[in-house]
C-alpha cells in the first residue's frame, strides 16, 4: 500500500484505535488522504518469558498486549483509558503515557524494538529483544513520538515486567498543591520503584465526579469531601505480604503527624481500589456531561508545579471571572490535565468558540515560561501543530523538518501534521 | 569553534574523558581534524531536588555528577569501571551502560533534556527537566548514542533517584551459564526493582582474576573456588531496614533447596560489598595482565544467552584449539563481554594480529543469528564501523545515512564514524 501510494503521490494517514485527542489520525477534508488501518494486523507473534519480552502486531488493541502478558503471568504495565480500543501501534506512534508513568515510564521506554514500513516502502526490521543495543542510531526512539509522520509503526517487541502480588491504594487529602508536591517527595523517598501511581485533583474535579456519578464518591469521610486537592496513591510490590499495606498505612499516620495531610481513604480490598481509580478516570466523563470545556495536556517539572498552577488559574480567573478550572493529572509525572469548565449559566459550545483560543495562547505562554512541556501525553497532531510552531525553539524546529524531508521527501505520511 | 570549522569546512571530533573504547573520540591520522574537548565546560548548573533532576555541562566527569546528586542526599544511578575519567557528555553521546542497568537504564533513560550545538551552529536548548514530553520527534533520543557525529552535547538535564539506605549483595554458584539464567528469571520475580546489578563471570575469568589479584578472592568458601559459574547479586532498597538481608538470605535458601545454586557468599559489610564488586570488576584488568585479548561487546536476548555461548564458544574452540574464553558481564541486561585469551604458550599479540578478523567475524555472524546487537554499551566509532555497515538492516542503514546527511550535511561532525 504504501509503495503504490508513493508511486501516485497519494498520501497516508496511518490510524490505530481512532482515539487519538488531537487529530493525528484522521483524513483532512479532500478526500484525497488514503487511511491505512492497521487493526487487521492484530497477531500476538511471540511471548519470550525468560527475556521478559514480547512481539505484538501494531493493531492489537493495548488491552490485548495487557492479556497476552497476562496469561504467562507477566505484566504489561502501560495502562490508560481508552485501553480497550486504542491500539499498541497508536500508543507507540503519540508515545502514550497514562497511569503507571512513575513506575514503568512512557511508551518508549516500554519499547525495545519496532518493525517499520519506511516512506520509500521499504520494511526496517527492528524487531531487537535487547536490553542495550547501540549499533548505530536510535531510529525506533525517533519513530516512537513520531504520530505517523515519518513511517508506519507494523509490529513492536516490548518489555514485560513480574506482576506484582500486592497492591495498596489510598485518597489522601492535601491542604493546598504545594501539600500535595510535598508528599509526592516523602512518598518517593519512602517507596521509591514501589510507588507506582500518584494522581492529584482539585475540588472541582471531584464535585464534578459527585455531581454526575455520585455513587463513585458515596461514603468518603468528611475530610476527604472537604479537601481543597486529594491524592490518589498506587503501591505495588511482587511480594504477596500484607507489609505493604501496613508500610503505606505508616507513611500515611507519619504524614497526618507532621501536618502534610488532613485525612486519608485506605482501600481495604481490590474492589476499593478499583473504586477509587474509577473516580479518579470518571474526572474527564463528568467535564463531558458537565458540556463542553477548554482542554490542555501539559507537563511541568514537578518543583514548578504549584507556582505555575496558582500564577496561571489567577490570570485566567482575572480574564473570565467564573471560569472553573479543572486541575488534575498525574502529579507524579508533573503531567496535569489543565482545564476550564465554562462559568455556570454560560452556553459551554458559545464560551468554547469565543475564549478557547485566548484561554490556550495564555496558558501555553505560562508553560514556557515555567519551563513546561505544551504536549505532555497526547501528542501534538493537528490540534496543537500550530502552537508547537510557535512555543518550539527555532533550532529544534529545523531540525525536525530536516528530518521529516530526509524520512519521507514526497511528504506522503501524515501531511501537515506534528511539523 | 563549530561555526569557524563549518566556514572552512573543517572537520570536529568531539572529545570528552577519552575514555572510549571504540576510537569514537579520537582523531584520524592527517592532522587536520580539531579536537573540540568539552572539559573545561564543568559546571554543574542546577540541582532541582523536588523535581529529582540535575543539569550539568557536558564535560563534568561522571564522578563529579554523582558527587552533586549525593550532596543532595540523592542518586545518580550510572555507573561504570571509568567513572573517575569520563565525562557525562561522552556517557550521553555513546549511551553508555555499567552496572546499574538492570534498574535505573542506560544513560538515554537517564536523560531528560539536552543543550546541543547543530552542525549548523545554531544552539539548541531543550534542557527540560520533564518527565514527560511530546513537542514533537524524539531529538534528544536521535542525538544520545549519536557519537558526536550529529552534534556536539554541551549540557543535559538529568534524573535522580532517592538514595538507597539499605544494601545487599552475594556471590553465588551456579554450576552453568542457564542455571545462571533461570536465577535472574527467579530473582526478578522476587525482588523486581529492588534487584540492581545482576553479573555472571564464567570460572575462566575469576581464575585470571586470582592469578593478578589473588587477595581480591580470599576466603572464598571452596563451592565457590570449583564453580563453573559465579552470579554476583546486588540489591538495594530506599528502607533502611535489615528487611533485605533477611530477604536476600530466604531467596538464596529456597534456591539451594531447589538445586538451582551450588553455594553462596553473603556480604556482611559495606566493605564486603566493595570487594565483591571489586573482584568483579578486575576481570578486565586482570585479561591485560594476562596479554592482548580479542573482545567483544555484545548484547542478546537472556533468553538466548546460554545457547549462544554454548554454540559459538564451540565452534571458536574447534578453529582455535587451546584458546581461552573469558565470558563474563551484565548477564541481567543480556549483556556479555565475550572476550578470548590467546592459547597458553602462543605471543598474544601474534595471535591477535593474525586471527582477530576471522574469530570476530564468527562472533558477529552468530550474535546475528541468535538475534542480538554487536555493540551493546561501548558504541560503534571506528572499530565496529565495517562490522555495523555488514550487520545492519538495510533500511536501517538508509535511514542512518538519511538523518546524517540531512542533520550534518558538511559531514562536519566526527567524520567516519557510526555511519
Amino acid at each position: 500500500v504504501v509503495r503504490a501510494c508513493a508511486a501516485h503521490g497519494v498520501p497516508l494517514v496511518p490510524q490505530g484505535g481512532n482515539t487519538g485527542l488531537v487529530g493525528g489520525g484522521v483524513p483532512d477534508a479532500t478526500g484525497r488522504q488514503v487511511v491505512l488501518s492497521t487493526r487487521r494486523m492484530n497477531r500476538v507473534r511471540e511471548v519470550d518469558a525468560l527475556n521478559l519480552s514480547i512481539t505484538v502486531e501494531a493493531g492489537c488493541t493495548l488491552h490485548e498486549v495487557q492479556q497476552a502478558a497476562a496469561a504467562h503471568d507477566l505484566l504489561f504495565p502501560l495502562s490508560l483509558a481508552s485501553e480497550g480500543q486504542c491500539t499498541i501501534g497508536g500508543n507507540l506512534a503519540t508515545n502514550a503515557g497514562g497511569t503507571q508513568v512513575l513506575r514503568y515510564g512512557t511508551a518508549r521506554e516500554l519499547c525495545l524494538g519496532l518493525e517499520v514500513v519506511t516512506a520509500q516502502g521499504e520494511i526496517w526490521d527492528g524487531l531487537r529483544a535487547l536490553r542495550k543495543d547501540n549499533a548505530g542510531y536510535a531510529l525506533r526512539e525517533l519513530y516512537i513520538g513520531s504520530e505517523g509522520t515519518l513511517g508506519l509503526i507494523t509490529a513492536a517487541t516490548l518489555r514485560l515486567f513480574p506482576r506484582p502480588r500486592a497492591q495498596a491504594c489510598a485518597l489522601v487529602a492535601c491542604a493546598d498543591l504545594p501539600m500535595c508536591v510535598e508528599l509526592l517527595a516523602a512518598a518517593r523517598a519512602a517507596f521509591d520503584a514501589r510507588l507506582c501511581g500518584f494522581e492529584a485533583m482539585n475540588q472541582a474535579s471531584t464535585s464534578l465526579v459527585r455531581r454526575h456519578f455520585a455513587d463513585l464518591c458515596a461514603g468518603w469521610p468528611q475530610a476527604l469531601e472537604a479537601a481543597p486537592w486529594l491524592v490518589l496513591m498506587d503501591l505495588g510490590d511482587v511480594q504477596p505480604s500484607t507489609r505493604l499495606d501496613d508500610d503505606l498505612q505508616a507513611f500515611l499516620h507519619a504524614q497526618q503527624e507532621q501536618g502534610r495531610i488532613g485525612g486519608a481513604l485506605l482501600a481495604h480490598s481490590l474492589a476499593q481500589q478499583r473504586a477509587l481509580w474509577q473516580m479518579r478516570e470518571s474526572i474527564s466523563s463528568a467535564q463531558s456531561l458537565e458540556g463542553l470545556n477548554v482542554k490542555h495536556d501539559i507537563a511541568l517539572p514537578v518543583s514548578r508545579l504549584a507556582d505555575f498552577v496558582s500564577d496561571t488559574t489567577a490570570r485566567v480567573l482575572s480574564q473570565w471571572p467564573g471560569v472553573r478550572p479543572i486541575t488534575f493529572g498525574h502529579l507524579g509525572d508533573g503531567n496535569l490535565h489543565y482545564n476550564f469548565q465554562a462559568p455556570p449559566g454560560d452556553d459551554p459550545a458559545a464560551f468554547l468558540a469565543r475564549h478557547e483560543p485566548a484561554i490556550n495562547a495564555l496558558v501555553f505562554e505560562r508553560v514556557r515560561a515555567h519551563g513546561g512541556s505544551i504536549a505532555a501525553e497526547h501528542g501534538i497532531g493537528l490540534l496543537r501543530r500550530d502552537a508547537l510552531v510557535r512555543h518550539a525553539p527555532p533550532a529544534a524546529l529545523g531540525t525536525m523538518r530536516a528530518i521529516k524531508r530526509a524520512l519521507d521527501p514526497q511528504d506522503l505520511f501524515n501531511p501537515g501534521r506534528v511539523v
